[in-house]
């Protein structure tokens, strides 16, 4: 028998039927949410809690056979294919549970496999006036966000994972159950293990159980919408919303094609110009004084359409065109996939990235929609390819590496959220140099063989 | 020759004048602002850039000479002590510049020996509404911050060095050169070095370049002061104002015994009861608004002899007492040190951390302050000891230990920012379990040769 084999017995034995080789399985398990190619493991497992994870890991690295965390499969660089095989750890059906909510420190302990809008629906069935604010758009588990160091819309006033993670549960590669942080707001006790784990994607160890913080649900929470004449002028408008200390809640951009595209999908007829969706936090009066200084502001810079609400349902009418975004793209070119790319810049430098970009886009024959969370400096740019046309994601591949480029260029890094995994390996290398063999050392010191999440994030 | 001589002559050849074997000069760099007793390194090297350190640690590194880095020598665990001989690396003479302000990004980039008063007199100098907000009280090197993790009293709102830092530049112990993070202000590419380095004292590497975000200067400031009948009443005050997502700026509890010691030394006369100090950044409208908030919501929890401020002098004047806090302590016991130290735990759990603290000081002869940043659940007690009388120092340590237990049993940390030093490593290991063999194994890997700042943090 070969060591794989072995493995699959022992952990066959261990495991029973929370241990799977069913084809369907591992081929649900091969796929995340992004252009790459699917490369199944060879065996899916379903732990029931950190004992059990330790041990099948123990096995695993007995046998030196590829360990794969898998929450739900929404990530979109690969990180959870198995290119090197092996088994697939999921998450998500035995180790889903929230574990406790303390009110009074806004945080909350859930198992890895718990997803965000799982976690939400509990805080507001019981009451609790909370919520867990980092919103990547899919419904992502903890564990997976931790992995990739998720964002999304609302990082701009209260932070991605980074800034949300207070303590991790997490197995090691030699089977070692550690728990890093706590649940204190701040610690000066020791290195920081629980922000070195959150972006490892998978590679330094498995993630088990989640501590983060909540936020309190605003009183008031106000929706805008306004049209720019230039993408410059949407950019401005929101530095100008920060230095004047508005501490916006959402600050979304849509280009001239996504907005185009989001008319086409959803019927909405909205001018086809650069356009900014915002939201704000705060007391009936302090939203209504920060859409006023917004409307201000955005006049000023020749916004026009102003449009805001307040009610729940309006304003979820108006975020809706943001929230079709990503189909929306995908309809544009019927049978075409995305091919999802994201960058961050200061956000003084993002317009020069965004006009570089199109530059780049202007030459291809790719229609590429372009969004982002501009509060941060971050954007995405889906190239829209036929998967029958090799040559389009060659193309794609190139347009997304000029993008890293610039961003480098303009002292920003090759991915503001969504992750290293395969897709950006050589962007890493180009963004960190030196770092990079810092960051294997790393890696090396604490999974010798490596078999956690081989051949992401790092090329050993 | 021994190593150490033998390292002294090519040190003082490659850095000249700015090598010193002084004794006065050995002597002032070897002790901190802690009850530790001074252990001066056997030389001291003030390089003036990158590119020297990197070139003397080598020389350090060829030698296996200690390096201990160096900014003001403010910290208050030994940190900076040459338990093991070796050349201190001092950042304070040149390499104090001010490197870039980005006003738009709201980040600064400065040399590791640059101070947060000079930083932020630059701030003001050149009008650009900025300031940057980690305020420990000392006015400690942002290098010496960055080590230690360091906080303070607006830790509350805009959060530690951990959530402050973007990026760093550091020599590594074999005297590479590493740039992490960077300008943009989140980021999902690879391990993430930045807080890695945060808080790890100088013994993964010596950090010489650390950019940090800035915040702006609110258009208002308020400030107020309260009493309450006991300290539980303080604390569910401030969890009333969080929860009705009232952003304080600072929040501030000192006992009675603090209080009793600032009106003896400031001549002040405030009831001799817990009393909170607090600060609201806003507009006028939202700073008046949380004043009337606070006064009611203090109120129902018997709060009295409330006073605020906005206008300047006059709040500076209601925080005066604070601000004396620590001179104020010693005074209580004139010739005495004070053997301080901090715990921080989950707000919930900050009475009860308190109540116990004190229970264990009824049972001592030592006189211990008590004073936090109690929005974080973070607090310092200072035990007055006689340095002439050693048991009074075994009796401060008993107590320390204690205090340590307790906040660990709550749910805490051993340390919310003053760091392990050489004071903590036993309450490290007790906090961090597995964790620990964890930490090892990155600094064994980083630092194979223990050069970098040995004893400090981790006994390997």
């Amino acid at each position: 028998m070969d060591s794989l084999t072995r493995a699959v017995t022992e952990l066959s034995t261990l495991m029973g039927e929370r241990f799977s080789l069913d084809e369907k399985v591992l081929i649900g398990h091969g796929k995340d949410a992004s252009h790459h190619n699917p490369q199944p493991p060879q065996a899916v497992a379903f732990p029931n809690g950190n004992d059990e994870t330790a041990a099948l890991i123990k096995i695993c690295q007995k046998y030196r056979v590829p360990v794969i965390p898998f929450g739900k499969g929404t990530s979109v660089e690969g990180g959870i294919l198995a290119v090197h095989g092996g088994i697939t750890i999921d998450l998500s059906v035995h180790m889903n549970n929230i574990i406790e909510i303390n009110t009074a420190d806004r945080d909350a302990r859930v198992q890895a496999g718990v997803t965000r809008k799982q976690l939400n629906r509990y805080l507001s069935q019981e009451n609790t006036g909370l919520y867990f604010p980092v919103d990547p758009g899919a419904d992502a588990s903890l564990g997976g966000m931790v992995a990739t160091r998720a964002s999304g819309t609302e990082a701009v006033r209260y932070g991605t994972m980074r800034e949300n993670v207070l303590g991790l549960t997490a197995v090691m590669p030699d089977g070692r159950i550690v728990n890093t942080g706590g649940r204190a707001r701040k610690s000066a006790a020791g290195y920081d293990l629980s922000h070195l784990l959150v972006g490892s994607e998978g590679t330094l160890a498995v993630i088990t159980e989640v501590c983060v913080k909540l936020a309190h649900i605003p009183p008031s929470i106000s929706a805008a919408v306004c049209a720019f004449p230039d993408i410059k002028s949407a950019i401005i408008t929101v530095i100008k919303l920060i230095s004047e200390g508005i501490d916006i809640a959402r600050s979304e951009l849509l280009d001239e094609i996504q907005i185009d595209a989001v008319n086409r999908y959803s019927g909405f007829d909205y001018s086809i110009k650069p356009t900014l969706f915002l939201e704000f936090h705060g007391s009936d009066a302090e939203v209504k004084d920060q859409i006023e200084s917004t409307r201000k502001i955005a006049m000023c810079l020749g916004g026009a359409d102003f449009q805001w609400a307040t009610e729940r349902k309006k304003r979820e009418k108006l975020w809706q065109a943001r929230h079709d975004g990503y189909y929306a793209c995908l309809a544009l070119r019927p049978g075409s996939v995305g091919y999802v790319t994201d960058v961050c810049v200061p956000i003084s430098q993002l317009a020069d990235c965004i006009v570089r970009a199109k530059s780049d886009l202007s030459t291809s024959s790719l229609v590429a929609p372009i969004f982002g969370h501009i509060g941060d400096g971050n954007f995405h740019v889906v190239y829209l390819i036929d998967p029958q046309k090799p040559q389009e994601l060659v193309e794609a591949r190139k347009l997304g590496d000029r993008l890293v480029e610039h961003a480098l260029a303009l002292g920003g890094t090759c991915t503001g959220e969504h992750g290293i995994g395969l897709g950006k390996l050589d962007a890493l290398e180009s963004e960190c140099g030196e770092g990079i063999s810092v960051m294997r050392a790393i890696k090396r010191a604490l999974d010798p063989h490596n078999i956690m999440n081989p051949g992401k994030v790092l090329r050993l």
